[in-house]
């Protein structure tokens, strides 16, 4: 699949093909979303969305990409430092409860729920590891074979995290796990990077703590 | 979906029907695959199908149970003793390399591969979580929210590393991994059930270390 252009400079057209993107999910299932619903409902010209977008798989990508990396962890790396576990957690911390971390965890779990498609799955896989390994500093192209496996290890609990909390969420409320809880996993899961995928030459063992 | 008849008086045919399962499963999607399909090639009388199971299904699930369970993992347990880190290291270890670990890993990367679907994932979510939390003495029933949600993350981390796998024997061979790393890998997963899972009472830290 061709890259959508990351660029873009009506940022008001594309955040609104983007929130009703996401709006569409959350009704019905991904193959039942067609570019004519995405342009009436974002009330966007058609040429509009073919100026940014070849597909309505290169919408969904940028939507996913844009959802991976509005998150804290992807956030709190960058120009070659990473961020130890401590700072990490503290973030966690701050950001966990806020309305805004909700709506994402929402969105996301449309990932994996019932409206879900290969194609979004590859896409948040693809997204996900990307910013992963930008947060780590790390060169997607210059990955080990163990570390390769690690990172989709990682990624793909993410994925079976997102999909259990979907249920809990369904059977128990929005409120099924304590903010405690919800960092510790968080904080779990950036320790597990920390351990396994950095770039060679730095610590093996417990990096950042 | 009923769980399948897991006792068994007729092995040899159960036997040829799930090893043709997993035979046609690495030449065609698993929709394409009947019973009638099953039973022709396993040289099974149909009726013998339909003592054992009610549907397609069932036999999917019951071959995804039967390789989930021999694995070292699921057979280092049991009888409410929790293996501790170094026994699991040894273990895996001396079978890693083994012919019929690599048949296993083969069979288990079509559950995740072109020809999957979504029962066999969830015939493999299912099977790989009783297994783990039989391992770890933990009754299904009694599952705190976190630790329910780290256990679908080390069971969907497990999917992430068979699908990454296969793209990866795909594109350098069956020998990308050496067999340290895969030790590696197979302990530092053991690593965080024991650090997460447990009955509640076990230390929480680095058990087993």
């Amino acid at each position: 699949m061709p890259r959508p252009r990351l660029d873009c400079d009506t940022p008001s057209a594309m955040q609104r093909m983007i929130d009703t993107f996401w709006q569409l999910l959350s009704e019905r299932k991904y193959r039942n979303i067609t570019v004519t619903d995405i342009v009436r409902k974002a009330n966007v010209n058609r040429n509009s969305f073919y100026y940014h977008f070849n597909k309505l798989d290169d919408l969904a990508y940028r939507a996913i990409h844009d959802e991976v990396n509005r998150s804290p962890l992807a956030q709190s790396g960058g120009a070659g430092k990473v961020p130890d576990l401590q700072h990490w957690r503290k973030h966690v911390g701050e950001l966990i409860s806020t309305e805004e971390e909700r709506k994402r965890t929402a969105r996301l779990t449309m990932i994996v729920g019932p409206n879900t498609d290969p194609v979004l799955y590859q896409a948040f896989h693809d997204n996900e590891r990307e910013a992963l390994l930008e947060v780590l500093s790390r060169e997607p192209e210059d990955v080990d074979p163990r570390t390769d496996l690690m990172m989709d290890f990682i990624v793909g609990g993410i994925m079976g995290i997102l999909n259990r909390w979907l249920h809990m969420s369904e059977t128990h409320g929005s409120e099924v796990l304590a903010d405690k809880d919800a960092t510790a996993i968080a904080t779990r899961v950036y320790d597990l990077l920390l351990e396994n995928c950095l770039p060679s030459g730095k610590p093996a063992g417990k990096a950042g703590e």
